[in-house]
C-alpha cells in the first residue's frame, strides 16, 4: 500500500499503525459515535515530520486528522471519512520554559497535568484544568478551546495560550502569535485556538504559566432549595468578588457521589450544593472567604463550611471531579451536554430543565460550573430500552435550544465536532455559517483536515447524520 | 455627483459631507501623514444605515473605510486612496446594560470614557483605558484592540468584547461571538477585533463592564538606575502580585513632566520612576501595598511612597498620562514608538534605545507600560532641519527591530495602519503573512475597505510608501 510505505518512509515503521485490529482504539473518542476506522495511524515526533506527512496526504487527495488523547466529548477525533490519524502522542516534551517571564513552550502532546507536575517544584502551574486534565493533551485543549472548574477566574484556553507553531492542511508551516505581547495583524491564533483540528495542527505550543496562588480557601455550602444556589451565585460575584471556581451540584448527582467512593455525607434532602474557592495572596483571603460565607447565609443556605484541611478540600473535589462517573454507576447509559446561559438564568433554566426531564420521563443531573453559566446537565438513559436513546438525544437538543433562547450558548468546553454540528444552525444565522465557512476554507479548502466537524455544510453528508444520530455507552466518565 | 445623491438618500443629506473644505478634518487622524482627502464622508446612524452605505459602494466599487474619533497613531483611519469615509460619530448610544451579569450593549462611536460616566453611579466601569480615553471611541478600541495603563491586570480590549453585529465589506451583517459564554466554531469576533478596519464595521458591540473595586492603593517610587526600576517590575510580578498598573518614566520624561503643570517634584538625578497600582477588594489591600514598597526596598529605590490622598493619587497619574504632551513642549517634534517586550529584557532594551539615542543624537524619552513590557519610546527631533524627520523614523524603526530581536513585537497597542505596515515583514515569515492576506480576502476580497493598512501587500503601491515616509507635526499628545 502505497500511503503506509510512504509513511513509514517519513516517520520511520514503528510510528505508524496500519494492521485493522490495531486501529480500532482509533475509531472513536469521548464522545461515542458509531465507531469509524481510520485508514492509518502516524505517530510523528517533530514538526518537520507533521508536515512532511500532511503535505504527502494533501498531494495525495487523502483526508486526515489530528488527534490528542482522544478524550473529545463532541466526537473531534473520529475518523467519519476514514481520515489518515495523525496522534501527536509521541510529541510530549516541554521544550523550554522560562520562569521570569512566565512562559513556557510545549509539544501538542504533552498532557495537560503533566505539564504542571514538571514545573510545580519551581512554584508554578498551567492554569486551564479540564476534569480530564491527568490524560487529555494540551494540543487537544487548544484544538477544544478547553475549559475547567477554575476557568472563572483564570479563563479558558484561548486565555493561557499566547503563540503556537502550526501545520497548514497543505503541509505549510506558519507562526501565529508572539510570545510577548497582544497579537498584530489578525489573531489568527485566536481563530485556532477552538478550531477542533479542522484548520491544521499546532505543533509547538506557547503557554502562560502562573505562580501558584499562596493560599487557598475552599467552601462547601448546601441550600434547601436551587434558587438560593443560584442566587449566591449571582450575589457572590455582584460583590465584586471573583472566586477561583464556583461548582454547583443537583440533589440527584449528590446522591450518586454519595455512592461512590468520595462520600462526602449530604443530606439527601438538599437541592443543591455550591462548591466556592477563592485564592491568590494569604493576606485578606480570610476575609474573602468570611464574605462568601456571609453570601451564603445571606441567602438561606442551610449549612456551609470552609474547608478546615487540605484533605477535606481534596475529598470536596473528589466528590465534584468523579460526580461524572458517578452517574454512572446508577443510570446505564448518560450523555454529558454541554451549554452555557447567563448566569442570572440559572433558576430559571434548571427549572426548565427540571420540566424536561418530567416531560421526557428521563431523569438529568446537573454538574456544573455555575460561575461561568456553563451547565452540564447529564441525561440518563437505557439504550437497551429501543427508541430512549434517540429521546435522550432529543432531550439534550432540547435543553441547548433553551440555553440559545435564554441568550446562551450551545457549548461552553466540549465542542462542536460531530454532535452539535446541527445544533449550530440554531445558535448562528445563514450569513454567521457562511463566514464561518469562508474561515475554514481559507485554511482547508477542499476540507481534506477532519471534515463534516463544527460547521455544518449546506449540504451535509449523509455519514455525518448517521454518526450524529447513533450513540452508545460513554465510558470515559470525564469532562472539562 | 452620482455618489453623494446615493449617500443622502441613505442617511439624509445632512449626514453627508462632500464639500472640499469641510473634508479637510477627515485627511488624517493621530499619525500625521501626508494628509489625504476623502471623495465623502457619510454618517449613519443605525446598522441598516452602514449596511446599506456599504452595499451600494461595494456595487459602484468605491473604496471606503470606517472611522471613530480618529485619534488613532498608526495612520489607520487616513483615506489613502479618497475612500469614503463612514464615520461613526453618530452612532454613541449606550443601547442596553445588564449590570447582574456584567453586560453592555453599544454603538460603535460612544466615547470610551463616556461608558464607565454612564454606569459609574451604579458602581460599574469599562475595564480598557487608552490615554486618549476621553475621546476615543469603543468601536476605535475595538479596531485597534486599543490597550491602557490597567490592562496588566485586566486585559487590552479584546478580553472585554464578546459579541458584535458587524457589517461585513459587501453590505452582509453578521453576528459574530456571544453574549455568554465563549466563543462557539471559528473565533471571528477575535479576528476582527485588532483588524483595523480592514474586515468591515462593528455596528453594535457587546463588552463586559466591570464591578469598580472597592479599593484602590498607589504607589510612586523613585530609583537611581534604570536597572533597579527594571528588577523591581520583574521582582513585583514574580512575587505572584498582579497590580492593576504598573507604568514607568525615565529621566527625559520625568524633566519634562516637571516642568508641565503636573509638577510633582521628580529629584533631577534620578533615572526612573515607576507608578505601581493594586486595587480589589479592601482586605488584605494594605498588605499588597506593603509587598510592594518591600520589593522596592529590596531593589535600592531611593524612595518610594503610598499615595496618602486622592488627589496626591490622581497628580501622580497625570504627570504619567501627560507626559507625551509634555514632551511636546520640550521637542519640537516627537515620534511615539510602540514595541513589546518580555519583561525581563527591559533593562537590556532601554540600554539599547540609549545607544541608538547616543548614536543619532536625537534624544530618545521613554514612558511606558513596564508590568506588561510595552515600550512607549518618544523619539525626539527637529522637522525644520532637513532629513531629521526621515532620521527619527529611521531610528524608530531601529527600535523595533531590537523590540522582536529579543523576542517581542512591533505594537502593543498603536496598531499596525500604515506606519509599521513594512515592519510586518520583519516580524513575520512569507508564509505568515500569506496567511494574514488570506485571511483579509475571506472578507475583503477586492480590498475595497481600508486598503494598504496592516498587512503588507507583495506589491505595495506607492501611495502607500509615500504616505509613510512623510510625517509632520504630532500635535496630539495622547496615546493607548
Amino acid at each position: 500500500m502505497e500511503l503506509v510505505a510512504a509513511m513509514q518512509r517519513i516517520v520511520g515503521a514503528k510510528n505508524v499503525i496500519y494492521e485493522p485490529h490495531r486501529l480500532h482504539v482509533f475509531s472513536c473518542d469521548g464522545y461515542v459515535a458509531e465507531p469509524s476506522l481510520p485508514r492509518a495511524v502516524v505517530m510523528p515526533t517533530n514538526t518537520d515530520e507533521v508536515a512532511a506527512v500532511v503535505r504527502w496526504l494533501h498531494q495525495h487527495k487523502i483526508p486526515f486528522l489530528p488527534r490528542g488523547a482522544g478524550t473529545g466529548l463532541s466526537g473531534g477525533a473520529i475518523p467519519l471519512n476514514g481520515e489518515v490519524i495523525i496522534s501527536l502522542v509521541k510529541m510530549k516534551k516541554l521544550l523550554s520554559v522560562d520562569f521570569e517571564n512566565l512562559r513556557a513552550v510545549v509539544q501538542p502532546g504533552l498532557v495537560n497535568l503533566n505539564l504542571t507536575k514538571l514545573i510545580t517544584g519551581e512554584g508554578y502551574y498551567y492554569a486551564p484544568d479540564p476534569s480530564s486534565q491527568s490524560v487529555c493533551t494540551i494540543g487537544g485543549n487548544l484544538a477544544e478551546n478547553a475549559g475547567g472548574s477554575h476557568c472563572l477566574k483564570y479563563g479558558v484556553t484561548t486565555n493561557h495560550i499566547v503563540a503556537a507553531k502550526f501545520v497548514l492542511p497543505d503541509g505549510e508551516v506558519i507562526d501565529v502569535g508572539s510570545g510577548f505581547g497582544d497579537p498584530i495583524g489578525y489573531d489568527i491564533l485566536g481563530l485556532i485556538v477552538g478550531s477542533e483540528g479542522t484548520l491544521g495542527i499546532a505543533t509547538e505550543i506557547t503557554v502562560r504559566i502562573l505562580k501558584k496562588p499562596q493560599a487557598v480557601k475552599t467552601a462547601l455550602a448546601m441550600f434547601d432549595r436551587v434558587e438560593d444556589a443560584s442566587n449566591t451565585v449571582s450575589a457572590i460575584i455582584g460583590a465584586g468578588i471573583i472566586p477561583a471556581a464556583i461548582e454547583m451540584m443537583d440533589q440527584l448527582a449528590m446522591q450518586a457521589v454519595d455512592k461512590s467512593n468520595y462520600h462526602v455525607g449530604y443530606p439527601t434532602d438538599i437541592e443543591a450544593v455550591l462548591l466556592i474557592e477563592v485564592d491568590g495572596l494569604a493576606a485578606g483571603l480570610e476575609e474573602d472567604a468570611g464574605r462568601v460565607v456571609e453570601i451564603c447565609e445571606q441567602n438561606h443556605v442551610r449549612m456551609v463550611k470552609v474547608a478546615g484541611s487540605e484533605a477535606e478540600r481534596s475529598l470536596w473535589w473528589s466528590s465534584r471531579k468523579m460526580a461524572f462517573g458517578a452517574i454512572g454507576r446508577v443510570s446505564p447509559d448518560y450523555i454529558v451536554q454541554d451549554g452555557v446561559i447567563p448566569r442570572t438564568k440559572l433558576t430559571e433554566v434548571l427549572q426548565r430543565i427540571a420540566d424536561i426531564s418530567c416531560e421526557s420521563g428521563l431523569p438529568i443531573a446537573n454538574v456544573f460550573h455555575a460561575g461561568d453559566g456553563n451547565l452540564h446537565p447529564l441525561i440518563c438513559y437505557d439504550s437497551r430500552i429501543p427508541g430512549e436513546t434517540e429521546k435522550a438525544m432529543r432531550v439534550g437538543s432540547e435543553v441547548l435550544r433553551v440555553c440559545v433562547d435564554v441568550g446562551g450558548t450551545i457549548t461552553g468546553e466540549h465542542g462542536v465536532g460531530i454532535e452539535k454540528v446541527e445544533e449550530m444552525r440554531y445558535q448562528f444565522g445563514e450569513a454567521d455559517l457562511a463566514a464561518q465557512l469562508a474561515m475554514r476554507d481559507v485554511f482547508n479548502p477542499g476540507a481534506l483536515c477532519n471534515a463534516g466537524k463544527l460547521i455544518p455544510s449546506p449540504a451535509r453528508c449523509v455519514e455525518v447524520k448517521q454518526a450524529r444520530w447513533t450513540t452508545g455507552r460513554n465510558a470515559a466518565g470525564v469532562e472539562g
